[in-house]
């Protein structure tokens, strides 16, 4: 049985709250079980150097764990002077997937940067992130849309992600960390509201996997995103109908 | 006149929210006005090689941003690769202040290192990290005291921290951003619970301080201090009869 | 059409040389189109710190490119002071592939460390270095299970790696840099001789991809992956019929 | 008993030696019983890119000790690869004094750095550091204005600086090691000509102090500040007239 | 007896085999007994900042090993996350040697970059680094040549360079690893053409070495530069033919 | 004419001073013309790592240039967080030479570290901290000689750097900063008393030199070392009859 009688194919409880930063163009503080992150956007009105002069913007992600966001303190990458290997890895994949559901000729030459800050870590901490952070990202290219700076509304499509595994044998939806620990197969789906994949990172560390438990998880992970997607959107209110459409003007 | 109308004398309006992380023996989310600072208190039963043998323990900080924690969004320092000389002077100030009411040898050779990371800054971001500090300092010695791992409970007196300043010719006690960055002179203050300073930093880097302006900053920080200390003792509630008596044997 | 009437469904020739360095363990100097990557595996009679005394061994990867394996020259790495986010998740994925296959018990406390360096990069990079790597450690662990330090062969299986995408609507199998700079959908694989998945990341950064189109590469990649599984098998001769028995005893 | 028979209220000896680099726009050999620095002050026609465009001009200071300036060898932090948190924080100290007594404005867009290289240490090394830099910032000053580049004389005070603590219950002037390290309550002081605060750093990390501790302590250092101010008068002759007076034609 | 017959003033067998990287503007592989390196020359259109706007070209090198180039693995320089000292010294000396034999007015403003990759190392890798880069950067300089880019043909002469030392008594030319590791003196020659020292770096670090042994060690080392350059004029072919003349119109 | 009338054969004027650091087992300033370098040497009672339990000692040497040390002021390598190329070459080419005159089995299990900071730079600044650490090094090891730890005198032979050069067809000794910016040739000469050759640096990136014109440098540098050699015994007294011999028990 998994911890709080939850279903194999049940989320965990998830609570998204806007507006908790109130220097940053959009922020949402995200909370999936025990996982806690303050995902906040941020617009500045330049491009990295390798893309200047092409009217195209950019989104970007950073991301970080709090040092004692885990069971035992670890040593803040600041202080070791270098980022290790899984956070590139992962604030790569974050601003990534955002970028596969944003237009960047419609964003203009701009560029958004998500930070996620990793407050509390229970499993999922990257599939969490961005989930976050596209709310994150709507709310602040909301702000800039209603500033009359943009001429279409550049993000085309939901997006939200979640992990699968196989424990036990059995294909588990949205592993916390105990789960994630005794997983034999670890794969985290990003997904876009259409039904679309972005990403899809499987690994069999432990053990390899057949065909058969990868389309188990697949059908697993695609239901838990459509539910997560419509929570952005009850979220998001008349930011949500703006999005996919193009239209810059629909008031929110 | 002050934000909110508050006056040169007053305090802005502190909240202290323990047990903020699962994880960490002890932790406060503390709130002084819009400057927002989660402060965790890690223990580990290790002290650092230079204090190895000697059977006393360590208390250590570290403080960081989150990159928009402020109006414009900050580089972190972990992708620039090295910590800045404010964060350092920071967390070094942090770290002195604490031990100054800790007997390193009642502690036994452990380390408690407090993380110190603000999630918005509106000035007084250090002076906060030190009177939320204290805090969840006493909740997670407290925790090892009910262990039954020490003799003597080894912290000797509270401890809080403001900042003053003259801005407009007038003494104000804890200066918001706005404040700060118009003040002549700043200075932060810790004090004990008894009254007495534990660190006095003033500059006046834009215009010299004369011996009676130090004088009313003084007053000021030190009845802000005894204010702030009230509510610790608050929050702490049966912990905070143990500070300062030794007894390791009172049950919080 | 294709460079060099290539089908979509057909490998690039791949060469394989093994006995490239007369220093290391295993070395295998592999060539898969105009993509060529020296592998060395070299063995060390100890293991990182955190598996010191389990009584386990370990297999880790470093992956650098030459400067001009590329159209135009890059920075090194060690020239810049840091490994970049790219070169850290290749890295990354390919330990973590190899030691898919590995019974690290049987290994015993010693590491294999395979360094995969690129002389000339024309698209496939972490996917070579990943299938010269396995054979180039198999090699190495050869050579040590015939100093009778082995009581089991620890290999468990083989491993190769292939590139799939879709490109004009397309899927093809093992793009070349100039079809991957083109593609919409990349995805790489890492199957093992049994055709079980030990890796499989896609990434649809400029257009998300379906369901459809994701058996389509998978069917690919299956096909391409045991064909290079077959080309091992001949390089490596009799040590191939020691993978999988767990029979160190096997004469190669 | 102090050493060679100091009272609690005398400095040590102190000696300026002027122009000792021939390269240098200033230099002084800072002598302070032991304690012997060379602060150096370099004059370059631009300013850091946060002030460019503004008109005004920057002062700045760094700071390091040569590696046997002390008992035992310390390793170089350019060996180390890095700034140690003491070094940035007394080069922020240095160079924050200096520029509360120099008139940007009137400095014009050029940048003056002291570089304060600590020979040999036997305390007080950063208030040897700000008393001997401002001297041979004077002259590097003195030297522009002498080439008519400046309109006014932008130094607007003299400055220096000195030590105070308690150790065995008595207040101490100008600390040396020894003393330093048996105080328990060590205060650094940097005050200008006129007898005002720029700076006021006390800490007691061993033991908290009191006001009227405190009080003693700013009266003996105010002297000592006084008597170290007289003797730059002496060794800036001419020089010494123009500080203070805005007056940048005349003639040193 | 030297390895494999050789006698006491007899070079190692010497391959350069050209073309082996098809980006590259120029590049070699050479092999001088057991050790071989990869050297390519890259052209870009530009130059370092300090030699910009003088019209004159800059030629420089870099220096690396694979990490297995030698008997025991080596941690990458890019994992450490600083060049070596070992590292420094010879890219410096590869460059500075080079450069003694290129007109930089004639070569215009743009840089050549030699990188030599040490693929297995037995001795001598530095003066085998200089000689292939020459051959390397005549290519790619004749490729600009041929593209109309130059006036003149700014190679002025031949360069190439050897070891020689002292073994047991006896001046030995072209040490391997094993002779390099038990020599007294060592001497590294980089010669032109024309018979004349580029640079002559000798080291008696375990027995000082007087004048007769010096003129022994290079009366060998000039012999044996003489017929490397034999060797180079052979695989340079029509482009030999330029060097020297400064004529850019001999069509190779 | 060279400046201050010197001939070509002259050496500059060279002043040695013993004792100028109370700290260091040895130390020396050493002024050659305007170069200036404080050259002071620390034993400690230890060996690096890759030494340890061999009975033998080593030598090491550190380098480092204030920032104002030149004409215009240098960026600290602590500040940019690495060592230069330059610097490395010359530490590592000072360690070597100490070394060639050092039995490190009669040192025994200690380091002696030389650190060499120059305080004014006008040419020869590493020929000059050899020549410097050498007389501070003598000293140093007398002084654990006297301390009855050594049962040998471990220093085997006095030892002196010098540089010569040809300017405008000109041999020249110990050329200054303006003269070393225009020589055509530039060689650097370490020697022992016994005139053998420790270390011989020759380079002629400007212009390549024959054999005639290294004889006359030869010829020149010999000359110049003997004179410099006979200024270290003055000033090493009695310390002076000890090297070479052996004996510990010389009492000096």
């Amino acid at each position: 049985m998994r911890a709080n009688d939850r279903n194999g194919d049940e989320l965990r409880p998830m609570k998204l709250t806007t507006g908790v930063n109130k220097y940053a163009e959009g922020s949402v503080f995200i909370e999936v079980g025990d996982t806690k992150v303050i995902c906040t956007a941020s617009v500045e009105e330049r491009v990295p150097p390798f893309m200047k002069g092409q009217g195209r913007g950019w989104v970007t992600a950073e991301y970080s764990m709090l040092p004692r966001a885990t069971h035992t303190r670890n040593q803040r990458e600041a202080a070791r002077g270098k980022l290790g290997g899984r956070t590139m890895e992962i604030q790569r994949l974050i601003g990534r997937a955002l970028r596969s559901v944003v237009n960047l000729q419609a964003l203009g030459e701009r560029t958004v940067t998500l930070d996620c800050d990793v407050i509390q870590a229970d499993g999922g901490t990257r599939t969490t992130s961005i989930t976050g952070s596209f709310v994150a990202m709507a709310i602040a290219i909301n702000k800039i849309a209603e500033q009359h700076k943009l001429q279409r509304f550049p993000i085309t499509d939901f997006l939200a992600s979640v992990s699968v595994g196989v424990v036990g044998g059995q294909p588990l939806l949205d592993l916390n960390y105990e789960e994630d620990s005794k997983a034999k197969v670890d794969m985290n789906l990003v997904m876009t509201g259409g039904g679309k994949f972005v990403e899809l990172q499987g690994t069999g560390e432990e053990s390899p996997f057949d065909r058969k438990e990868l389309d188990l998880m697949l059908a697993l992970g695609e239901q838990g995103i459509l539910q997560m997607i419509e929570r952005q959107k009850e979220v998001l209110g008349p930011i949500a109908l703006k999005i996919g459409t193009g239209q810059a003007g629909v008031r929110a």
